[in-house]
């Protein structure tokens, strides 16, 4: 595995745990300023519309976040790559009670900047699975 | 706008016209042999299960499929490619009746190969839309 791989998949790792601490700090640092997020039913986000949705609203029960993403392809092009990801994200109520669970693909390019890979594009594909 | 993007979206009007037309044939020569399709709710497909999934059923009513992609953004990185569009898709059914219509975006890959631009990775976040 090449050195570019290696760090994207720490990208991904420090991804998911910064979110899991509630550290959104560090996920926007792992993103480019220009980032596109593509989900299905709403308009392209941008860094400050993504930001806007996952800040926790003061009015909304608060969530513990987790999730696991299993890498199924990266591909280096000089600067550029893309990669595409096996996603589940649960989302349980702090005061108790069954987690929301998400689960499906990402499609993501990353690109290096100043030595460090970021998110540039990202489609999420993930749909509610039904509780057991 | 440079040939290579100008390439692309000549393949992404020959996909339209082709789906359209019903030329699967043509359809089926504008992505690589590893293509990866990702769509929300099901398992990635692969180029002969988009051909499975997209080949007329002898027992279901047929469709007119008629389709609008706008290009969102190309970036041409030497023999790949990424790109998003808006996507609205209409199937009428042949036998009269109101047209369903799906519509959103999409984020792909894509890869010259032997001096042709194909599709590479595709994903799909195309979405229900309900009739007025």
């Amino acid at each position: 595995m090449g050195k570019d791989e290696q760090e994207i998949r720490r990208l991904v790792d420090t991804w998911m745990a910064a979110t899991k601490a509630g550290d959104m700090e560090t996920v926007l640092g792992l993103m480019t300023d220009d980032v596109v997020f593509l989900v299905p039913g709403r308009q392209p986000m941008s860094k400050s519309e993504f930001t806007a949705v996952s800040k926790p609203q003061s009015d909304a029960p608060a969530y513990q976040i987790d999730g696991k993403s299993e890498i199924q392809e990266i591909a280096v092009l000089g600067d550029w790559a893309f990669m595409w990801t096996r996603l589940r994200v649960s989302m349980t109520p702090a005061g108790g009670g069954a987690p929301m669970v998400r689960a499906g693909h990402t499609l993501s390019v990353l690109r290096k900047e100043g030595g460090r890979w970021r998110l540039a594009r990202d489609a999420n594909m993930l749909t509610a699975i039904p509780e057991k």
